[in-house]
């Protein structure tokens, strides 16, 4: 059976193995590109190159950084007694988008999660109880998914730090700003009942 | 507000300009990238650049290739005189997924649509009256979608090449094997009623 030619073709397979793309969007994707200018391609080529030897880890949070330690952990400017905890890289992108946390972050680089084998020293713990202690920290923030693993790793994390009389905080759980009632889950509604707030003061 | 780190952050915008690639599997797709290995980012890269130069255009019927005439043109094994014409190179291989056509092939590059200014003069029409002529066809195949533009289309190919003497076909409308005659839609329906086949005989 005849398929394209055979540069294409592997094109195609590469492109299939990332993320979220498929054998049929992975033509599309291989379709457009042998049509695009030699010049797009080539800086494609190169950014994909580039971008992965220059991306690093900041040696202090472990976010993505190009120079380390990172521009949140060199900023002079923020509060360096408060640490947002974070699963990953791109969760610090989601809390700075929202403007409102002016302090630092701890990648952990995944949660807790035994029946996968991902223990305590898979995770940057180590790292983050050390810093509790050397930075001086006046709170630590956890901003893990409220899933059940992400639960636990709070847990587990309020366990370890709690010695150390640090405050420990986690985000709120609650309905969705801007989304309708009814359309929220009954845990979620449940949550938000139990963490009501409380307007008379 | 920050982002991710320069370089990264560029090959997720240069992703985002790829078909059917938003800015979330953009981000997820680099994220991907610079997590995998210098080797498999040199392959794409390379892969990439190397696919654009390689795949040509088959200068008898127009389909990708890396050869000239393409490995289908150059088949001496396949009925000459049997032409399937096609809107675009991607629809050969849906074709020749089949198994069931032994022909060659004749890429249109489009259909026309006088609203877009695509008249005859820009779809690839002239070489297929040449090929009609010269090649002695004893059949088109029109193998054009099941649409306004496709049928028009085949309707123009069918006028202009039936002086040529050659047959001229299209491919059955009707309900998709495997499909639900409820399911289908009442367009589809009725043209497989009017198009009905004969088993009396």
């Amino acid at each position: 059976m005849l398929s394209f030619p055979p540069t294409l073709d592997r094109l195609i397979k590469l492109l299939g193995r990332l993320p979220g793309v498929g054998r049929k969007s992975a033509t599309r994707i291989a379709l457009r590109l042998i049509q695009s200018t030699e010049a797009e391609c080539r800086e494609l080529a190169r950014t994909i190159v580039e971008a992965r030897e220059k991306t690093g880890r900041c040696s202090i949070c472990g976010g993505y950084t190009e120079d380390d330690p990172c521009p949140i952990c060199a900023d002079e400017r923020r509060d360096a007694s408060l640490v947002c905890v974070v699963e990953r890289p791109s969760d610090v992108l989601a809390l700075e988008r929202t403007g409102r946390y002016g302090g630092r972050y701890h990648v952990l680089d995944g949660l807790l999660s035994p029946l996968d084998g991902i223990g305590p020293d898979e995770l940057r713990i180590d790292s983050l109880v050390e810093r509790a202690g050397e930075e001086n920290l006046r709170e630590v923030i956890l901003a893990l998914n409220p899933t059940a693993e992400g639960e636990a790793t709070s847990l587990y994390l309020a366990k370890t730090l709690r010695p150390m009389g640090v405050r420990i905080s986690r985000l709120a759980s609650g309905l969705p700003v801007g989304g309708e009632l009814d359309l929220a889950d009954e845990l979620t509604l449940g949550t938000a009942l139990e963490e009501r707030r409380d307007l008379s003061a």
